[in-house]
């Protein structure tokens, strides 16, 4: 199975924010945009593993910018680093101004999915060979989390954790 | 005011087929498929003019090919031509296999927005610079479209539509 | 195959205009609007053919007047020609004033369906007979509307358009 | 204020069965006919009181047949009486075989409108004078139903309902 | 099969007033709290029987008080009384205050749903046993209301009611 | 301004899985999911803080168990614990099996919620006072949670975070 890069699985979904979106302060709803990014990155994932791929988890996503209703808002989604049937997804969201064009980021977030048969059993996974300074970063970080995953699902014991040791240890 | 090229206002808008937006035959409806390419033209115009934009006319669009429950569709939209308030869009819709991971052209079609101010008074806006051979065609090809649609609408006389004449004439 | 009139496909969908279906100035997206009449379109088709009908192609649709959030709207659509599988739609849409309630046409639009059996190949379906006057006039009309869209697809020379060479030579 | 007749406020809100309309035996939600006929109510009441309406009270509904996927169904809703400023709106569903085009009865519902101002305070709305045999039925059954909607509610007592009492005596 | 009570089926449905839910005064549609009930009527159903149900009718919903845009609108739905195959299910629905939190009562609606197998034919469910005070009020209460729904469908002779009769005779 | 418990904001939104929110697998998309716990997330927070809230961030949401179309899902959340403006929201996800009518675990997240008044500044809000011995480690494990949060966007440095320091040393 050859590697790949991150453009390609690359995703882009640039698309208004609908009056049926906001919440009482006229912004768009955390909820639908967590929906819009779940959408963007199964996308991500299956251009990646060429397979059907689930949800496993969303690792932490945070709301910096509320995102006004009729703005234009782009997610964009491309594989971060790939386990053995798992893939980590990063995710930038963007909003651009109507008047200037300027785009500003949004958020980020990162999500985990599964490449799994029609069974819903895991299938191996191309790897990923990061190729820019971003996503080399990002690759090495991922690891990190995974780790973090781990031990707070309880599956991996703290100080087994090397890469999160080190960056606790003063 | 400084002339845009299609590069500017390019709109990529990549999204799956949700059960609930097939028919019977459980292919991508028609009436679901116009609604999000309206959407992606109308961010395509405004990026195009930065104005507030309303759809002014749907001026042709061909369904060659089903589109299956499941599927990646990603539309892409940009200005082909500018004239005084109003811009022509031309949109390409692609669906993508899974397994192969291979694009297929499914549709296209092309949209006419105006551009207003918060009155709804049209307003004008900058002109289009068409850079690639496709983008020369079918800047070209867009003024005989708004003749047509002149001429349709009883706006213009047959005879004085001199582009589509030459067409005509054996 | 026996003949049918207009009157036998008829379809009107009078519905409201939902806040959730507005755009930036609070009218009817031109998306949605689209969606509907696809909608009573195809219902259209399938009274006249009585078989599974999907969308072919929108020959023109001039968004002509703004609808606003709140309004009524009628959507009437009825087969106004039929070919050998292919059946062309005429859509009338109506808005209805809630204080007077006048009715004024806001837009108006013609899509073709395709009759197909359970595998999707195209199947035949019985002729038109119109009976009034804007019947006739709408039945005469669409041989030259889809001369057009055979040329404008390349699937028809443009001295062979008989109808089309008739309206542009002077 | 001038009578109107049930004709005058006769709404047809003719579409198709979605699949995200389905419930596990893959029939029309009642919840989503419940909305449907409560929007074409809405419209008929409306169009008797050219005012602002609010639904005050759904009488009756027997859902006798299941509707399926993709069925067309059609829902008409006028005017059955006129009091103060409350509406009754008797609503016929209809089905829709696709092959034989044959319409069946599906569902009958009574719904109850209130006119009001912007402020929300009802208003008096114009009388309603049935015509045909059966308009004239369900103007006499409406009174019945009001006694009876008053009784269950309190606000009426049973023996001053006499309407209702004539029915039950033996 | 065993007994259940109200307390075995009680299904309760918090959620917030979503601005595509709203009509023109800004509050929730009708339409859409009857579907909201439905949904919760239906679980409630399935937990008395453990079986697929269908909705069977709608007695009475009566639209007290609008709620507003933004509101959290709790609908609690319990079964009242089991009959053959079919159930009554009783359904409160509260309006919370954002700033005093108090909660109000909004609505009260009363539903009919039977218990079918994967064909659609009704089956023998489970019998209600009543526990508190208001419990027993409805249980009682509904063995009149099933006569009434009988005698208004011409299934029962309004003399054979004897519920009713006692109801209105003075 | 006085402390509450987790059960003054406990709230409880059971609903079925309708075949619109499905993924190909035929069981509920990640991303409806996720919006369906920001709603019951944010109804929590506003009714600890009585205030406008916002969401801050998804702590971390792991989906260990496909749920399959009509399955009735209850999705719970509390208030876990409350900081200056900021709350953090732990909610559980249950799926029922129709036949035995048996409750099983499909997930847990933690949202985090900012209160705001009408311009989108930050409010004080109420103290979180946990009274079960769930309630208590959840509000124990929810400092560290913070402080990893600040820790991961750059705002603590890793040896700041003295709970997550404990965690890691061996």
């Amino acid at each position: 199975m050859e590697a790949k890069k991150p453009s390609d699985s690359r995703t882009t979904l640039t698309d208004l924010v609908l009056p049926s979106e906001t919440n009482p302060l006229n912004n768009l709803f955390g909820g639908e945009l967590l929906a819009r990014m779940d959408r963007a990155a199964s996308i991500a994932a299956r251009r990646h593993s060429r397979r059907i791929v689930v949800t496993a988890s969303v690792n932490h996503v945070a709301f910096n910018k509320a995102i006004p209703l009729g703005s234009v808002v782009t997610v964009e989604a491309a594989v971060s680093r790939a386990f053995k049937s798992s893939m980590e997804i990063f995710i930038d969201v963007w909003v651009e101004d109507r008047e200037s064009g300027r785009k500003t980021k949004a958020n980020e977030a990162i999500y985990t999915f599964v490449a799994v048969d029609e069974t819903g059993t895991p299938v191996q996974i191309p790897q990923l060979e990061p190729v820019t300074k971003l996503e080399k970063e990002r690759y090495a970080a991922a690891l990190r989390r995974k780790q973090l995953s781990l031990v707070l699902a309880g599956k991996m014991k703290p100080n087994e954790a090397t890469e999160l040791k080190a960056l606790f240890k003063d």
